[in-house]
C-alpha cells in the first residue's frame, strides 16, 4: 500500500499532466492522461456535455486546431483520493486572449494498472465581477 | 458486499434525494444530502467554488430565500460507482422562469457508515443554442 502523501502527489501529477498537454496542444500527451475507458466525461467550459473517449478526444483536436493558445495558472487545488478514485477541484487562470478569466474546474481520475488516468473534466466559467 | 446494481440505486437515490431537496427548498433535507465533510465543493452554476459545509449550506439558505422556485427534469444520468466513491453526470433542465435551460453537472458521492452524501456538486450553464 503506498503512502497517502504519495498517492497525492500522483494525482497532482496527473492533473498537472492534464494541463501540460493543454498547454502545449499535444494530442498524444492528452490521450495518454485520459482513461481508455468509454464512460469518459468532458464538459468544457459552456458546452454541453461529451461522453465516450472518442468524442472527448475529438473535441480536443478541435480545440488544439483553433487559433487559441491557452496558458493556465492553476489557484487553490483541493486533492481528495479515495481508494482507486480521486479528484482535484481548483481554478484555472486563463491569462490573457478572449478567454482570459476563472474557469471552476473539478477532474476525476481513477487509477488503472497503477496509473491516474482522467475519467472527468468538467469546466465552468465564472464571471468576472464588475 | 453489496450487489453493484444495488449501488448504483442507492447512488441515484442520494442524487434524486438532493434534487428533491433542491426542489422543494427544504433546507434540513439538503443538510442531510451533503457530508458533514469541511472539504464539500459546491459550484452553482456561474458561481465561483464554495468550499466547506458551512459556506456550502449557507449558499442553499440563500438561494431558498430567493424568490426563485427550481423545477428539474434530469436527463442522461451516467452513474459510477468506484468503492466508497461514486459520481453521477447530468443535464439538468430547469423548467420555467430566468433560469430555464439546461445546466450539465456532476455530483460526487462518498459513502459514509453506509451512507451516499453528497461530497461535490458542480453545475455550469451550457448556453441556448440560437
Amino acid at each position: 500500500m503506498t503512502e497517502p502523501s504519495a498517492d497525492r502527489d500522483a494525482v497532482l501529477a496527473a492533473n498537472a499532466a492534464f494541463y501540460d498537454a493543454f498547454e502545449s496542444q499535444d494530442l498524444a500527451a492528452m490521450g495518454s492522461v485520459w482513461s481508455d475507458d468509454d464512460d469518459v466525461v468532458c464538459v468544457h467550459p459552456g458546452w454541453p456535455r461529451i461522453t465516450g473517449r472518442e468524442l472527448v478526444m475529438e473535441s480536443w483536436a478541435g480545440i488544439f486546431r483553433g487559433p487559441q493558445r491557452l496558458q493556465f495558472i492553476l489557484t487553490d487545488e483541493q486533492v481528495t483520493v479515495a481508494g482507486d478514485s480521486a479528484w482535484v477541484v481548483l481554478d484555472e487562470n486563463l491569462l490573457d486572449g478572449p478567454a482570459a478569466g476563472v474557469v471552476a474546474a473539478i477532474n476525476v481520475f481513477a487509477r488503472v494498472d497503477g496509473q491516474w488516468r482522467l475519467v472527468v473534466h468538467h469546466g465552468s466559467p465564472v464571471p468576472n465581477r464588475p
